[in-house]
């Protein structure tokens, strides 16, 4: 028996730390420096050698000195994992602003085949079709700008997160096993559930009203699942929802300034912690926006605004269509420079049954869209909270109050004004990266062609 | 059109911002205040009732004065959500040195019905059949004592994202439909997907380790499924699996060491910031101990260990049976003051297939479990990083490398030595409070015989 020796995690290897003393003095030209990475990219010249090593987050370059190098430059390949020896080198035209010469370079681990496709060249990765970027995810993940992409997901959960801690939300669990969808039949998966039949979930949103009766502010990141047949570039069959829900609101408008100041946190955020990732899809110096106002337009308005604009009368006047919400989305930008806008007052009939009527006007709901320029990444609003309300709805449209035991149980034993939204997670990276296809926005989309990897 | 107001979030409302001003001296005996929540119990006396009121952290006591709040409190009933106008008294009597005097009480909503399980008294609670417990989930969820363990697991993972986030991990949402299962076939759920056949994940094992290709270090906080047949007191077929990866490791005690400061972390961070909560499970005044020391110990020796003390020879020599477990749980607490331990380089034959043997003894892995309070919480260690060995192990195990393509890929391409680990969120939180059944650990739990709520 001996103990963990856990006290001192051992010195970072990686070239973030490395550029962090050299930013601070604490390295010099000339210094040594031991490093990790993998090989990315190799350039042989006359009597030395480019070696481009990935590190965690950055690349940087090496130099090869045949004369002075340990070995030769031949036995290594890309892809192969080394420890390097070298020192720090000053130079002005490099990106880092120092390169890293090579005493010596040990070999950690060697690929056994040349890689299907280049990864050190973001522009060809951007050129890919994309069921050739997904087919080989595995190595096309390692592209910086495709990890990039990674990290940003992952300071969005981490955005949301902090931000809804800081205003008392308490995180749960939902389950992803439920007895019937949420919002009806449509597109659910089936599972097979000791032969029985359950369902993947396609919303927390029962479990997230539930915990409002426990905790009165709760939130949750979780997969939800959709069997989406036809192939848009904004679905996916599995999406990781971010979902709140907040009791005693004293309107619908509670949860719209919640999403604000998330918002307005999230984009200072990712600017202050991911300046080299979104550098890479917004161009070199640039940032997101710093959003100080958000404006709010009722559906209606919405459809005449759109409808003036293109004198033609308004169309289906249940639903925003795709090119609605862009336009829309376009011209909130150029008139306000308000990259997000929220659409409020959904007609009650495409609105679920538990979200509550206007009581000024039952033709529509306190509910809302957001649109993040120009299409839909949350859907929002305030639930009935009163049990014979909820009944009537319910009974209204048909639905048998026998099937919604368990809805109907908290409203039963006394629910306060509530409500919430949900925010899908890759729709938001998608959008504030700018990328083409939601599936560049998560390491592993599935859809109804892609199971793996 | 107009802007969304969200600058300033409206005071709240809720006892936990009374308490910190009484605690500030920012509000004092006879000052006013208004205060949400849902009445609790209600017991009435002689021209007065005292009103205790569930906010959504706390449980506190209001006084109702016949003679001078206003209206009549047969008006109101247990799980009314009520706004309060009163004020301040103090009263050292009252857990919270304070109780307030209602002068008015609007009430928000009301329940439809008597509860059907009285939650107002833990100890009735806590003796209520587990299977009545869960089936009137969506109130008991309401309960004080059960609302602090969901908040305990709150607070868990995020320890766990804390940690590994400030020791330079990135999280990713790792896929919860796969064409196979990470360790085999058995236990799987199957989905109809789209007429064809998925599944649910078993462990993100794959993808974190792909993932360490991209960015190194990587984590999730993610669902897993276990078809498990049997029902036990620390089995969910539907649990949260706390899961890194991390690359470039001198050897597998480097993961273990970033388990010890996490836990270290956790421990810590739970007394610091939900001693309320824990006290209810733990006793008042008690914590969760500071540990300072982890022991480990080999798979053999712990076997000799617990066979000696039972004078028998050690029987199943590949696996630790839950009674050993418990043993040495309780032995390393009573000799080292230590409720978790690492048991060290169990067989190989036990291990999964990318389990890497110990170079000096190939009958055992370099992987670990760690063990709290005599239970299993974590399996972990260091995988084969080199595409030919891996394929050797496979091979010697008789399975088809064709079937592994996308596991294979990542090999192929080159790995660093790397390793990691898998934490059971909720086993977690059942041994840390010291839960009987690990359904108690979670909101939602699934199981053969739970679908619902």
């Amino acid at each position: 028996m001996e103990f963990v020796a856990f006290d001192k995690p051992r010195a970072c290897r990686d070239i973030a730390s490395i550029i962090t003393q050299v930013q601070a003095g604490q390295l010099k030209d000339g210094d040594a420096v031991t490093v990790q990475g993998s090989l990315h990219r190799i350039k042989e010249m006359s009597g030395f050698a480019f070696v481009n090593v990935r590190g965690a987050r950055h690349v940087f370059q090496c130099i090869w000195h045949d004369d002075s190098s340990q070995g030769s430059i031949k036995d290594y390949a890309v892809e192969d994992c080394v420890v390097i020896n070298g020192s720090i080198v000053a130079e002005e035209r490099s990106r880092l602003g120092f390169d890293i010469r090579i005493e010596s370079m040990e070999k950690l681990s060697s690929a056994a085949e040349q890689l299907p496709v280049e990864i050190s060249n973001d522009r060809k990765i951007d050129k890919l079709q994309l069921s050739t970027l997904l087919d080989h995810r595995v190595v096309t993940l390692r592209n910086p700008k495709v990890r990039a992409a990674m990290r940003i997901a992952d300071g969005v959960m981490h955005a949301f997160r902090t931000h809804l801690r800081s205003e008392g939300f308490v995180e749960f669990v939902p389950p992803k096993l439920v007895q019937a969808g949420a919002e009806g039949g449509a597109a659910l998966f089936e599972v097979d559930f000791f032969g029985d039949k359950a369902y993947l979930t396609q919303s927390p949103q029962m479990h997230k009203q539930i915990m409002v009766g426990s905790v009165n502010k709760a939130y949750c990141v979780a997969p939800a699942f959709r069997g989406e047949k036809h192939s848009t570039n904004r679905h996916l069959c599995e999406y990781e929802s971010l979902d709140f829900e907040m009791g005693y609101i004293d309107s619908f408008q509670d949860l719209m300034a919640v999403e604000c100041r998330l918002f307005t946190h999230m984009l200072r955020f990712l600017n202050e912690e991911y300046a080299p990732e979104l550098e890479m899809f917004l161009g070199q110096g640039n940032r997101l926006p710093e959003i100080t106002q958000y404006p709010q337009i009722k559906f209606s308005e919405a459809k005449r605004l759109y409808a003036d604009a293109h004198n033609k009368p308004a169309e289906d006047l249940a639903d925003l269509s795709p090119d609605e919400e862009k336009w829309l989305g376009e011209h909130f930008l150029k008139e306000h420079n308000a990259p997000i806008v929220f659409i409020t007052h959904y007609p009650s009939k495409k609105r679920p049954f538990y979200a509550m009527d206007d009581p000024t006007d039952t033709r529509v709901t306190l509910s809302f869209d957001c649109l993040m320029y120009g299409q839909e990444v949350t859907t929002g609003g305030q639930r009935i909270h009163d049990y014979h309300e909820q009944v009537a709805k319910m009974q209204a449209r048909g639905m048998d109050i026998a099937d919604f035991g368990d809805y109907l149980a908290m409203h039963k034993y006394g629910m306060p004004p509530h409500g919430g939204l949900a925010l899908g997670m890759e729709r938001v990276v998608q959008k504030l990266l700018g990328l083409d296809n939601i599936r560049r926005a998560t390491a592993f989309p599935r859809d109804r062609e892609r199971l793996s990897p």
